[in-house]
């Protein structure tokens, strides 16, 4: 990606000590690390409100940081989701949202589009080390993998740990007991595979341990260290050390086992006297797999859950932490995956793109304690359409469709739409449509403004066909 | 109450410095303060997962101190679960739950019977002051009052803020906005009535202002201090200084203004050197009382609530803090207010009822971190019927029935029961019953042996017709 198009602009539009600067040289440079979960539940961290999961870590990371509890995903599965963290844009907009396919899948010829500018990208331009660990389902053909996306290496399983079935049986029947040869996944270190299938009993162990090497070798150079679990999605798959162990059974397993690994990597930090520079943010994907039972995650309060527009879907259970520099506490306002790249670049000094539309939003007054979010919308699409929005406390479905029920899934329309007060009404329980008319049209209002600006890129989950590897 | 019919045992089964005792008049004396709720869901505060509600003094006090995630009332509505934490026995026994009415009315005759002891009565016994703060419910005849069943002082509404109304609407209808005059509600001071209709814009904030001045009376003596908050049960009001501020609406502000309540508590016995001899519990009678929607609480990921014999209808988020004593941390252990009898009554050796069945566990290995909590079952009675209960991490539903839905309410037989792994499945979404015919087994035989020794006490909520005062 040649970054000579973006305008060399310093984006701080607000004056903190060692933020503001005059050039993007000047600017402080601390670490990055996104711990990014998939198909985690909102409410499947002790620190919010799981009753049978110890997460002892991530509690920490909460009491001492900042507790997130409006922060949404961008999109309710995988492909999208992750696409839209590392471009700061809705992925409608970059084509990695389509109707026909929902992911990329193993015989899937594309992947994220050479014209996006990722992360890793924005911040390599500025000097950063990069790694990219874990799930990618970015694409797994070379040119899509991280080390062609501003990653100077990457080790992980490239989609997601459910894919390349070898077993004829439908999932569901082959989760009690998983073994780990059902699924053909392929675990690669940059772009040569190291193993097939990939051992996933070990996976979530190797990952940190990765993620731990990569501190330890990074600590004179700013780096970003984007850490994508492949669990808590099915099938589940825990070290011996933590199988069997939790109340919450192996799912409880798995997602303690992610935690002790938060733990080694704030510990790592810790010890290199590296925290107060790093900024860490743990947050998931989309929401939990709830046809999958015990096996799926939970979203606590909130309705429904993966590839679902109710807040179960994509609200995210989100944790920032950087020791001295956040005004630690729980923060009720609105932020996204999306608001990574515009926040880092800020922190950073790095380029923010201007020649392209952005759904980016930099959240650092939220993370200084020093002002409120500037993100006062989100918008929810499902397959490439318009289901939700919503405006301040207030959220309106357009369209609602039941999700991976195993029976049609048809669409409902709404004329009004559906409305909820989530401040209120987090469940999303009382349709309070008939009430206020008012915010109906400030939201329709908005939603037009937005359409006006939409252009979708090509479909790059449509097509099929290609040969996995 | 006679004492003397209890015998003198020093039940301390451990040994800790501090705690054992050879005579009960050589165990410490600390204060206890048990600060319990009305109608507050388990997934009512920031540190249990509500997105939307602030409870920063709450949440330190679980963080400080133990954060139970499986801590139960011993009923699904106000009355019976008052009698459970006042006697450390099953309400079905003392006769205050009962198949006809399921609380107690202001025109109700009945109240706690004279030959249950109360945890005021035992510690007084044990020189203790004794104080009951907010809402009775226990029966409002002077026999029944406070002041008669081992509280030394009483200040509060006898019975429920949504009784006595005087307008003719259906209470769903009054909330928005409640006004004070519509419920004429005393408020008494000791067996006087010093307001009516009371005050209950203010009511939080003159409880927890009595308390604050109890304690502050109390330097010198151990003392027992009941607060039992009116509220968040409907209708909701909250001072000036809350009223509007919370992002959960008037629900928001009621529990932000109790939140704030257990702040000024935990700083006077802090200021006042006590924080370290005083052992504070929080939790609340039962689950969200769903059908007032926005004006009902949320249960988080338990089912139902208020009133059911599903999770939500009586696990509770509880809290214990007792800073430089316990080991804090979260507890998944089971707990229940009925254990509030045996815990105080080992931890201030004070004696313990030998002449009745007890439903009460001695929490201290738990809050101490020296072993396993002793309660290995729950049981979920119903109005007087055994409805489910709770083995380990099993529970098994023999009769279910919904709750408050305005149509009749049927009790549906179960047979086999339904079967939830409560670690696994905290929702009790996935019966489980056909892959577990042992644990089926091993139940059916608990409930035998509780059935056999259970002889329930003449139901004292039956009758009706008394005038209130």
């Amino acid at each position: 990606m040649n970054l000579s198009r973006i305008s060399q602009i310093c984006i701080l539009a607000f004056a903190v000590p060692g933020f503001a600067c005059q050039s993007p040289s000047e600017a402080i440079q601390p670490n990055f690390v996104v711990i990014f979960c998939d198909d985690l539940g909102y409410g499947d961290l002790g620190s919010f409100g799981h009753p049978t999961i110890r997460t002892p870590n991530l509690d920490r990371m909460a009491e001492e940081g900042q507790k997130w509890t409006n922060f949404y995903a961008a999109a309710s599965v995988c492909t999208p989701s992750r696409a839209a963290l590392l471009t700061g844009r809705l992925p409608v907009r970059s084509g990695m949202m389509g109707p026909e396919r929902r992911v990329l899948f193993p015989d899937s010829p594309g992947g994220i589009p050479e014209a996006e500018i990722t992360l890793a990208e924005m911040l390599k331009d500025k000097g950063y080390a990069t790694a990219s660990v874990g799930k990618w389902h970015l694409g797994h053909l070379p040119k899509y993998l991280p080390t062609n996306n501003g990653f100077e290496s990457y080790f992980g399983i490239p989609y997601s740990n459910d894919m390349n079935q070898i077993n004829k049986g439908p999932t569901k029947e082959l989760l009690s007991p998983a073994r780990v040869e059902y699924w053909n996944v392929p675990l690669m270190r940059d772009e040569q595979i190291v193993e097939r299938p990939a051992d996933q009993r070990t996976i979530t162990r190797r990952y940190t341990e990765e993620a731990v090497q990569f501190i330890q070798s990074n600590q004179q150079q700013p780096f970003f260290l984007y850490l994508a679990h492949s669990l808590p999605h099915v099938p589940l798959f825990a070290s011996d050390d933590f199988l069997g162990t939790s109340r919450r059974g192996l799912y409880g397993d798995v997602v303690e086992e992610i935690d002790q690994g938060v733990g080694k990597i704030m510990e790592t930090l810790t010890e290199l006297g590296m925290a107060e520079n790093t900024l860490v943010v743990f947050t998931s994907d989309n929401g939990p797999w709830l046809p999958y039972g015990e096996h799926g995650g939970s979203a606590g309060p909130l309705r429904e859950g993966k590839g679902s527009t109710w807040e179960g879907g994509m609200r995210e259970p989100t944790i920032f932490w950087w020791p001295d520099r956040l005004k630690s506490g729980v923060v009720m306002e609105m932020g996204s995956t999306l608001d990574l790249f515009a926040t880092f670049s800020a922190i950073a000094g790095a380029e923010f793109p201007t020649d392209r539309v952005m759904d980016s939003y930099d959240l650092t007054p939220v993370l200084l304690g020093t002002g409120t979010s500037p993100r006062k919308s989100m918008f929810f699409y499902r397959e490439s359409k318009l289901y939700a929005v919503r405006q301040g406390e207030f959220k309106a479905h357009f369209i609602t469709k039941p999700v991976y029920t195993g029976r049609p899934e048809n669409e409902t329309y709404h004329d009004p739409p559906l409305l909820y007060h989530l401040g209120k009404d987090p469940g999303e329980l009382h349709d309070v449509a008939q009430l206020n008319p008012a915010v109906l049209q400030q939201i329709g209002k908005l939603v037009a403004a937005h359409q006006a600006k939409m252009v979708p890129g090509e479909d790059m989950l449509a097509a099929r066909g290609e040969k996995d590897f």
